[in-house]
């Protein structure tokens, strides 16, 4: 076993300044042996859809135990809470804004969300423009080194949830909304796959029809060019180009409406 | 020395898109003291070729007994074959699709390739479009944690080639193809430079003209702007523009018919 | 305690090519145990005064002891030194070609800067174009495995230093540059924040005016869209639009003179 628990990275900072670099140099110096990982640096500047998406993707697949730091944090130095939240066997680390709603949402209760109020635990100044640097990273480095969760401030009650709506059905109608766009340009919505059928459906995106879809099982099931749908790898209504990038073709982005009506 | 070996993990799945955190999270959890390497991720997406170079350029630089997790994949869920191979005292994962076809050639015989087909090194359910996540990360794990490569499935004969042309010389002309553009839009060819002499020579590329090129030892050697040519870091005939980027100036692509008249 | 102390890299190799994969398999083959950590590779191409700052903000931030491998390298192969520098309990491993400058500013002597001439720890063959693989990272990896700061070559005297201007001040008027841009577009300047009060200031940047500009302690307190100036988290001061991109606005670069009137 490592000597200590593993610190995932995701933020928006993108990989040309120095701020990761920074996050990262702090965690090392409060924990020399730190197991930092980095999960992405890349999310859309200030996404916290996107961020949300991310998150409850990828941290159900760690081991129990992991510490995540995410750094999305448009209202970094506003009244917007520092904390950290445990749940499944999971700790988070990062603003609350919402950033946070798929994972308390995958795994259910009990959550438990802390306010980061101890300064024992931060650098000793605090930008105004810097949390992750100052606050965040501090934090995730002494957790990692054992310190009690209680230590670090008083429940929180009440974390921020975003408004992500839930797909709906009626008859042969499904109602939902485009959760993510990937780096392919696959569009994957909020429709949980496994309640359809594999028949042709037709789909509209903010109303724009896209005619009837045939379902493949893979994207090498079709020919270059040609738009399917397909169950996502997480079990979600998902339409594709294959060989293409259909999002960018058809100007779709994360929350547009989806319609399907099935045959 | 570390608890397991190295997994170096390339991929074509960028940043943004939650593909790749899955894959370390499935790792980790099947082996928590993996020693994880991100070599890139930002493998022009689904570009065979380019990974093939990719890998045979840098796997040979490993330390015997490292694992490479390699996933470019737009085969997923097709009768494309799952393998595990070992050439060179390394381990290669991935999908058999011709990416591993540069580092096959580097190491030469023996190469001992085994088709992925005991489901209990997978994840319980796998899907049709991430085998990354379902059936590579895992095997990847498993392996780092001793298991026998022989367990993970027989044999798998005649592996995918791609095909990729060699440079031909006759009298004072030489055939060849762009094999790589660099970040910095240098054109790596795939003509031995040991073979050349360092006269200028003409080049053409797709039949486009370059006109008389000089030969300079470094990019340092030549004035902001001037094209010349050199000897690639690998020892192959390279063409850079110092300080620009040749390959979009020209609109060069990988595969392009690159022909040298030696003076 | 890691095996080995940190080495972390810094590059403007970008993450398509393989040349980063290659600088770390020729790390972990001289050292297995290394404890590698990516701090960028998309420091913009050959551009020193950007890794100049980069690495002043990122370096003080590590732990005594840390070696940090820097590969930002346009005069490959000329007569531009490769060195050794030791300043401030940290190792720089890199070309002598000003990219350590804002690290030397910011520690202060002593520095002790070493010119890198024993063959012995480069690889047996030394390219022109890429001393990266065959002189900084073996450097690097032998340093971290203990090998004396001495062994490597003789102290170089007289490191080269960018010219960076200093910000300077004349009345109620300030004259600086400025000295990065940021992912999210903020422009930072090299005038120290801590002398000035926060009263509303004008500001043009390379003789265009911006207008009277208002001081908001961080970015969510004015409205999307707003020009604001803030205390960077660095402590200098920086000009953002709130949720844009400034820099891409008005077409500001790293050296734009920067002039303030004080109200």
């Amino acid at each position: 076993m490592p000597t200590s628990p593993l610190i995932t990275l995701t933020t928006d900072f993108g990989t040309a300044s120095p701020y990761v670099a920074v996050m990262k140099g702090v965690i090392r110096s409060i924990n020399p042996t730190a197991d930092l990982l980095d999960l992405t640096h890349s999310i859309p500047p200030q996404n916290l859809r996107h961020t949300s998406y991310f998150l409850a993707t990828a941290v159900p697949h760690f081991p129990a135990g992991s510490i995540h730091l995410c750094v999305v944090d448009p209202g970094v130095g506003t009244e917007r809470a520092p904390v950290l939240a445990e749940v499944g066997e999971h700790y988070l680390v990062g603003p609350d804004n919402g950033i946070f709603t798929g994972v308390f949402r995958h795994f259910g209760e009990p959550i438990r969300v802390r306010r980061l109020s101890n300064p024992r635990y931060w650098r000793p100044t605090v930008s105004s423009t810097f949390h992750g640097r100052d606050i965040f990273a501090p934090v995730a480095a002494y957790l990692s080194r054992g310190i009690d969760p209680e230590e670090f401030g008083p429940i929180h009650p009440n974390p921020v949830e975003l408004g992500i709506r839930s797909a709906v059905t009626h008859g042969h109608r499904w109602l939902g909304e485009v959760q993510f766009i990937d780096d392919f340009g696959n569009v994957i919505t909020n429709i949980p796959a496994t309640r359809l059928q594999t028949l042709p459906v037709k789909v509209a995106i903010d109303g724009h029809s896209l005619g009837l879809l045939r379902w493949v099982r893979t994207y090498g099931d079709a020919a270059t060019g040609e738009q399917v749908c397909l169950f996502s790898s997480d079990g979600f209504f998902e339409i594709a180009e294959v060989n293409g990038n259909i999002a960018r073709r058809l100007a779709v982005t994360p929350g547009a409406i989806v319609e399907l009506m099935l045959s």
